[in-house]
């Protein structure tokens, strides 16, 4: 029986007999809107697990080290343990979502340089946008932390927009998790999936990401399974 | 007849035989909540008139200039004409209102230390919050300006914090607003005046400023005509 450390929307954690070590289960619930909207999708967690994998050794690959250690079944992987900086990072490379609204900038308008934006993680206050001055006075992050955030988070975008390109994949916006291991080091964690990136098919704009499920545009695993392939990964038969 | 250049919710703007020079008319309208609260209340043009002349008046003293020329009525001062910088800036020495709601920080918290925050003017978007990214984005102003506004409302904040602290008034936070002269100078502009700062008596808490309004506490007018007294400004009978 595993011993459960955590629960979120979309994972569970599980403590591992190795130290340091914990294992993510990835699970089929979809939600949208901080928990508004919710489902249960039959493969979501499987595709999530893979395709994540699969961007955390690309990126690896390109010298980007994260969390991840290696897929152990079709819904799970093992990590490594860290703590979790209470800030989402996200980089948008073209207007989409709530970005959009909030600024009057018409979604699918190209971005004259990537903006990486933080928001606090805090269900109960909808997760709002922070500036340096709020993070500092929250204390969610030191100076030094949110320019080692920043300048990964580029970093990332640079790696991943330019291999989903070559895919034909429009990478539009996405958003990360960090975490400090127990030497105190900044490492990339989470997930990257299409539940936290915004992915526009480069001939058609076809959506092939959460907004699919957000805005009742078809079949959430339809897409997915569309991400997946491109990127190599099991066919599902 | 003078000829009306602008109105807005609380001002109207009228050109002058001057060159360069406006007239800007307080009216008595009171709104909040992005004009979704509204009420005519006498006397509030005359009380902004002349709270804003005098604190402009303070500033210059201390070495800060603005658009301010003279008041030249009750309810009508001179001001240098400028083009408004589509940002409000906001300083905060003490939580409260929006801020204490987005980030879940009990109004009444001092701040570690005063925090400057940029909204976008724009009624349409309920003047989001914006960050420097967004704002370079946006193209509202270039990042040495941004700079500018930054140490020029911190610098507002020093001399009017501890001039309101003589007067037996906290100055939890104020919205400014910049401009730029014909020679492209940055200037301090718009108005200073409990309509733009949360001002609280520093014995009882009790609040001298727009929230009067916004949370239905009493008389406006007494609270301003409360503010305007302690400045030494014209008692009204």
């Amino acid at each position: 029986m595993k011993e459960l450390l955590y629960e979120g929307k979309a994972k569970r954690i599980y403590k591992t007999d190795e130290e340091n070590v914990v294992l993510v289960e990835y699970k089929d619930s979809a939600t949208a809107f901080n928990g508004e909207k919710k489902a249960e999708i039959t493969g979501k967690g499987r595709l999530n697990n893979e395709i994540t994998s699969l961007l955390f050794l690309k990126l690896k690959e390109k010298g980007i080290e994260s969390h991840f250690i290696k897929r152990i079944s079709e819904t799970e992987q093992l990590v490594k343990e860290v703590t979790i900086i209470p800030l989402e990072v996200v980089v948008r490379n073209v207007a989409a979502g709530s970005f959009s609204k909030r600024l009057g900038i018409e979604e699918g308008r190209p971005l004259s340089t990537p903006i990486v934006e933080f928001y606090l993680k805090d269900d109960a206050l909808g997760d709002p946008l922070v500036t340096v001055d709020h993070i500092l006075e929250l204390k969610a992050a030191a100076v030094e932390e949110i320019t080692i955030l920043r300048e990964k988070a580029l970093e990332v975008n640079a790696v991943l927009s330019s291999f989903f390109a070559e895919l034909g994949i429009n990478l539009i916006d996405f958003k990360l998790e960090f975490g400090k291991d127990e030497q105190g080091q900044i490492q990339l964690a989470d997930e990257i999936s299409p539940d936290t990136c915004r992915l526009w098919d480069q001939k058609t704009n076809e959506k092939l990401d959460k907004d699919v499920f957000r805005r009742d545009l078809g079949s959430l695993t339809q897409a997915y399974e569309n991400i997946l392939t491109r990127l190599g990964g099991h066919q599902h038969v």
